[in-house]
C-alpha cells in the first residue's frame, strides 16, 4: 500500500495514496498519524490494507491527491540513520583528496545519526543560511521499521522492513570538512531533510528483494536529467544489513528511519560520466565535483544557489511514479 | 514547576510533581503527554504552574510520587544532541593517548546528535550485550528548548530553555574509538540513555544563572560517592551557546534534548582527584582511567560489569532533591 501524511499540525494526517497516486482517502479514522499507524503496525496495517484495496478499486471515499500538499511521510521522527552504503560514493571523496578507503568500512557500515525533528515536506523549501554553506542535495532509498529488538540479525530486520521511501538529505558540503574532523558527526552540515510524498510497503516494488531495489533513482537538477543511477549496482551493504548495523547495541523504535547513503554507481569500472555523455549521472553534485578534481585538478560544477531546483522520483517499469516526486528550491533564510 | 512522566504507553502520562517530590498530581486532562505540553508551551505551561502551585498549597488532588514509575521526562524525543562543554574532560582524553586539543575546541563546541528512540527509564537497567564493550556512566545536565529558530543567538537560545534536567548518557567505551576514526560519530558505542525522573523549569533552581548550575552534580557507583563535580566550575560553553551551535543551519523542534558532556572539573589546576583522596572525583569512569594512564602508564579502574549500580542526583542548598534520582543498573542482554 502507498501512505503519506497531508500538512496538518505537526505531525500531518494520515492518508491512503492510490497506487498511481491519482487519489487519496482519509485514514485518520484508522489511526490519525503516521507514528501512531506504525507503533501498532501489526494492528493498523491491515485496516489501512484493507482500505487501500478499497480505494484502488474505485470503492472508498477519495479526494485529489495533491503531493504539494504533503508533509514528509513522518513529518518529524524519533530516529534518522542515514548510512553510506555506495562506497564507490566513499571512493571518490577520498581519491580526490588522495586518500584510500580503509579496509573496513567493506565490512562496516558507515552510518551517522542525522537530525529527525524538523524534516522539511517534499516539495518545500531548502532555506540555507549561505550558498558559502555548499549547499548539495543526496538521493537516496530509505525505510521506516517497527520495532526492532537489539542484536537483530541482516536478515531478522528484513522483516522490521515496514515501508520504503525517497530522500533528499540535504548537505551543507563547506561545513562538512570542520565536523568531521572533529569526530562527532555531522550536526551544523547537515539541513534538514526532505522525503518522498509517499510511502510504500515493500511488496509495492516488483523489484525490490535482498534490501535492495532493482531500478534508477531518478534526480534532475534545474530541469536537466542529473542522475540515474541504479539503486541496486554497486550497493556494498543492503538495507537489512544497515537496520542490523543500528540495532547493534540499542532497540530501535517503531518509526525509525533508515537511509542508504548516495546512490552511486561506477561507470564501466571507471568514475562515472554526466547523462548527456552517455553515462548514469550523478545523485549529489559533491560526487560530479570528486570526478572533476581527479581528472582536471580543479573543482568546477558549483554547488547548489538560491533559486536551483532538484527533484528526485522512481518510476517503476511502465513509467509509473512509485513515491511521488521531491521537487526543493533552495531559497535564503531570511531570519 | 516539577514535571514527570508515568510509565504509560510509549510517551508516558503527564503529572506535575511537588517541589519536594513527595506528591504527584495527574496532568493528562492539561496535556497528556510532556510531548504535548512542549508542543504548545506558552499556552500549557501557565496551566500546569498553576496546578503545580495548588499541588505544593496540598489544594490539588494527589498521590504519592514514586521515582520508580517513571519513564524518562521525554520517552522518546525527536532529537538529543549533546555537547561536550567541559574541555577538561577531553584534554584528559587526549593527553592519555599523547594528543593535544585543537585550539578551534575552545571557540566551536564539540556536539553529536545522539539516539533518542528508545531512552530507558531513571530507575531502569541498562541492558548490554558484553561487558567488553566497555559500559560507562556520564553524567550530565540537559536542558529541553522549545522550537528554536535557525540562527539563534546565545543570548536569544536561553530564552528557548524551558526545562532542566539531569542524564546517565550511557557510553560503550570498547566502541568509540573505532566509531570516531570512522568520523561519523556515535551509532554502536552510545547505548540508551537515562534521564531523571524530573524535569524541572529554570525557575526551580536557585544557583541557575548564565546558562549553568552552581552546585555539584553528585554520582555514587556501586553505593560509594564517585563524584561530585561542580556544574558551573570549568564549563567553556553554556547551555545557552550549545543551543545555539546547534541551531546554526536548521530550526529546532520543540522537545529538542541538549546536553552538556560529562561534567568535569580541574583539581586545583591539575588532574583531579578521587573524592576519598579530598577531590571531587569523576562524572564517568573513563576519566579515573585518563588519570591513572596519566599518571601510572595502565588504566586501573574497570569500566561497569554486570550488576553495578549508577546513581545520579543533584541537591539544593538544603539538601533536597531538585530532579530525584537516576539509579541504573547494569544487566546482561537477554536475546
Amino acid at each position: 500500500m502507498k501512505l503519506a501524511s497531508l500538512k496538518n499540525g505537526r505531525d500531518g494526517q494520515l492518508v491512503v495514496v492510490s497506487r498511481d497516486l491519482t487519489q487519496a482517502n482519509d485514514a485518520s479514522d484508522i489511526a490519525p498519524t503516521m507514528q501512531a499507524a506504525l507503533d501498532e503496525w501489526d494492528v493498523i496495517a491491515p485496516q489501512l490494507a484493507a482500505r487501500y484495496e478499497m480505494l484502488n478499486a474505485g470503492k472508498a471515499e477519495s479526494f485529489a491527491f495533491d503531493q504539494s500538499d504533503c508533509e514528509s511521510p513522518l513529518p518529524r521522527a524519533y530516529q534518522w540513520l542515514d548510512g553510506s552504503a555506495y562506497l564507490n560514493h566513499v571512493e571518490l571523496v577520498r581519491k580526490a583528496r588522495g586518500a584510500t578507503v580503509p579496509e573496513s568500512f567493506y565490512d562496516d557500515p558507515l552510518m551517522y545519526q542525522g537530525a529527525s525533528d524538523t524534516f522539511i515536506g517534499p516539495r518545500d523549501a531548502i532555506v540555507a543560511v549561505s550558498e558559502s554553506h555548499g549547499i548539495d542535495m543526496e538521493a537516496e532509498i530509505t525505510v521506516i521499521t517497527d520495532d526492532v529488538p537489539m542484536g537483530v540479525t541482516a536478515d531478522e530486520a528484513m522483516n522490521h522492513i515496514k515501508l520504503i521511501m525517497l530522500v533528499n538529505d540535504v548537505s551543507l558540503r563547506g561545513l562538512i570538512p570542520g565536523e568531521l574532523a572533529k569526530g562527532f558527526g555531522f550536526v551544523q552540515s547537515k539541513a534538514s531533510c526532505a522525503f518522498s510524498p509517499v510511502a510504500v510497503t515493500p511488496d509495492e516494488i516488483e523489484t525490490w528483494a535482498d534490501g535492495t531495489i532493482d531500478l534508477p533513482l531518478l534526480v534532475d537538477y534545474n530541469g536537466q536529467p542529473f542522475g540515474k543511477a541504479n539503486v541496486k549496482t554497486d550497493m556494498t551493504f543492503h538495507m537489512g544489513e544497515l537496520v542490523a548495523h543500528a540495532a547493534k547495541t540499542r532497540h530501535l523504535c517503531a518509526g525509525t528511519i533508515i537511509g542508504s547513503g548516495t546512490v552511486s554507481n561506477k561507470f564501466e569500472g571507471g568514475e562515472g560520466k554526466k547523462i548527456e555523455d552517455g553515462g548514469v549521472g550523478y545523485s549529489c553534485i559533491a560526487e560530479i565535483r570528486m570526478i572533476e578534481k581527479i581528472q582536471t585538478g580543479e573543482f568546477i560544477t558549483p554547488f547548489m544557489r538560491f533559486g536551483d531546483t532538484v527533484g528526485i522520483e522512481m518510476n517503476d517499469a511502465n513509467g509509473q511514479s512509485i513515491f511521488g516526486r521531491i521537487e526543493n528550491v533552495v531559497e535564503e533564510y531570511d531570519a
